[in-house]
């Protein structure tokens, strides 16, 4: 008899679950309970949406709905899961009428995604403030900006989301306002190349304020009044709240599902469970770092991906297909800028109890004497001791190769290199696009105090 | 007393083994001989000279003459090596004036690169004709375009540098031929691949003609003509020979010093020669290749960097580092083109003894829905019965990342990864800059057929 495989959640790890199911096992019965009518959206693109840049937000989908039924896949929209009973084997899920049925499963994959911190801040619930998380989010922000015409932003929490839609407004041409805690914009890096972001926004007319926690929001005549810690007071016609995430991952608990790290779902590296038989992938699990060699919690797109992949090749029972981990690798545009990273800084690698040294050199993305070179950023960490790569971190142009040459670190460091071990990669040379040493290896040297 | 360090050849892989040695052994005493006056100039920047978009030829030097001095390097300009005396452990050299003299050395470092071919060509002699190989081939070039005003030039040659001289010529005015014997240009990559930068050179106004060898060069007029195979017929006011180079490694074989690959000079992976204390790197030396495990002849700068510096690292006698081996990476670009490969391709799989299979992918540079998208052809090739990676290909905008991502397919061939093991590296990812999985592993995965 066929397998029939339920998967919990339609965004990046549940569809790949669904379709690498489906293609090691054809037999494979692989049903999708998708909670809105949106599976396989690329959220990573809703800042393009609202600015503009992408004007249809049906070409958001990495796959329309056709697609993924075309693989045989059973897509059942609009369903929320209510409950797992495991002895059972089935879940309870709601439709859109209300009405809750079971569906039994023989194998699960929970792929349930994260939910959106919400800050403790009076008046949070007024209208025009939103958080923005999920595709309904944003076509109530996007509604908010066809009908009300707002003129100025102010944006709580200066993290990826955060200053991708500072862009994002700004180029829709409202005056933006960016409240950070921290004392920079963009904590997943150095709080030096976060202040040149911050500074990046200000010299597109944004407005950055860090340090500064958010106290209380007020309605104010027409417009929406902020006050936060340090006598921040603010106007604006819009807030949009994107502070971080957290796991979703109740449904499993409740079922008596074990959790790891930061309440997220604990998974084996092959994104098993510790119930045999119940699978789960992508923002609601521990994610295995391989720098670490543990768990750790970091939500991301790629990642998701490839866990959803691993998860759908392991519930039908074949391969034995193990997480390769992460190393956090992520790039972020801001106007001109490119802001990357992968693997640790100074400080987690001091906390994991390397002996961490970073050192800094500025270079050019191709040889300066050809027109158009662009200065690189370029921070690596390595470990004292053993001379083992252990992070690096990138800002420059957006189209000086950031977020490419960060790969190349991330398959260093996916490789257990040693920092000099980079001098003898093998990398392209043409000097409108690089450097007979390329940009990575001179960072390398930099950091070895070689030539 | 400080061991005296000989160098001869001041290009490249010469002051890379220059700034080396005094780098590991501050008392060793380096003197470099170069032939002209032109020690550390970017020979792969006359193109962008000749375009006229490097200005000032002096922007070429990777560094001043007075910027390695000021390491301790002796650099003796517009000598000559004539012979190497293994015997008395010194070399002739011959001066600006004539005057030759012997300069003794403990070590030794070859670094004489490369010799242009000339083709055999009736005519190739005639004024107006030039080969392009040297800082002063540059300059003749410069002056007969500075003097003469050409309209019209016609290339020989439709290898890497054929093809960016005719996008420089172009860039500058010129009316540009250019003429390749083989059935398309850059044969350095699949022919598909080629025939794209052939069409790209075409719709820039470029005439190309393929599988046409050139026979003679005669006066015609105030122009030159060009007769070739299959009726071919042209005339052009400037003809530039870039046919291709053999290593310079005459003085060495006289010497008694034994070569290898193509003739050029045998070296062990520690960049010594067959014998004791001369050791020889850059153009001039067999390539060790990482995947075939054997030496090759391949004439790169990003090696002869890499070689001078291992040459330097041992020539004083420190350390026994290895040269760890050369994957063939290049790229170039040509107009909006960026054409790039590492590892083998189809055929040189075959003859090398892998069962070798290739899949071309046609992928967006980043998300589709984000602006500015761009089409990248790539092509994967690896091994039927290990699925060991062997090669890639990249074709697209130069400002697609062609170039750093074939940078990732460089670093996974360094670590001998399987094709499949490509999905598994944690590269960075937002919709303007890439895709959840990278196009380096949507390749991957439609090389395994799989998602």
């Amino acid at each position: 008899m066929a397998t029939r495989v339920l998967i919990i959640g339609g965004s990046d790890a549940g569809i790949a679950a669904a379709l690498r199911a489906r293609e090691v096992d054809p037999r494979a019965e692989v049903t999708v309970v998708v909670a809105d009518a949106y599976p396989n959206y690329s959220i990573c693109g809703l800042p393009f949406y609202l600015s503009g840049e992408v004007p249809d937000w049906h070409a958001l989908a990495h796959r329309t709905a056709a697609d993924i039924e075309a693989h045989g896949v059973v897509l059942l929209l609009n369903h929320t899961a209510q409950a797992i009973n495991l002895a059972r084997r089935d879940i309870a899920v709601t439709d859109q009428s209300g009405q809750t049925r079971a569906l039994p499963y023989d194998r699960l994959v929970i792929a349930t995604g994260t939910v959106p911190l919400t800050p403790r801040i009076r008046g949070i619930d007024l209208p025009g403030v939103y958080v923005l998380h999920s595709m309904d989010d944003a076509f109530a922000v996007h509604a908010h900006l066809a009908h009300h015409a707002p003129r100025t932003a102010l944006i709580i929490g200066g993290g990826y989301i955060g200053v991708e839609m500072a862009d994002a407004l700004t180029h829709r041409g409202l005056a933006v306002t960016v409240v950070e805690q921290a004392p920079a914009v963009l904590t997943t890096v150095h709080h030096s190349l976060g202040q040149r972001v911050g500074s990046e926004l200000e010299r597109h007319g944004v407005t950055v304020a860090t340090g500064v926690r958010v106290e209380e929001i007020v309605r104010a005549d027409r417009h929406l009044g902020v006050r936060g810690s340090n006598g921040f007071a603010a106007v604006a016609d819009l807030i949009l709240v994107v502070v971080g995430v957290r796991p979703h991952s109740d449904l499993a608990r409740d079922a008596g599902i074990a959790l790891g790290e930061r309440e997220a779902i604990r998974v084996t590296r092959a994104m098993e469970t510790n119930v045999e038989g119940v699978y789960a992938a992508g923002d609601c699990v521990e994610t295995w770092d391989r720098l670490l060699w543990r768990p750790t919690y970091r939500p991301l797109g790629t990642t998701a991906h490839k866990q959803g992949r691993i998860a759908g090749e392991n519930v039908v029972g074949r391969g034995g297909a193990q997480f390769a981990g992460s190393l956090g690798t992520q790039v972020v545009k801001v106007f001109d800028l490119a802001a990357a990273g992968t693997g640790l800084d100074d400080e987690a690698a001091r906390t994991a109890g390397f002996d961490p040294k970073t050192v800094e050199v500025t270079v050019s993305d191709h040889k300066a004497y050809y027109p158009g070179a662009h200065d690189v950023r370029i921070r690596v960490t390595g470990d004292r001791n053993t001379d083992l790569l252990l992070g690096a971190q990138m800002l420059g142009h957006w189209q000086a190769g950031v977020a490419t040459r960060i790969d190349v670190f991330a398959a260093a460091l996916f490789n257990g290199f040693a920092v000099d071990e980079l001098n003898e990669l093998d990398l392209s040379y043409t000097p409108p696009l690089g450097s007979p040493w390329d940009p990575v290896q001179i960072a390398a040297q930099a950091w070895s105090g070689t030539s």
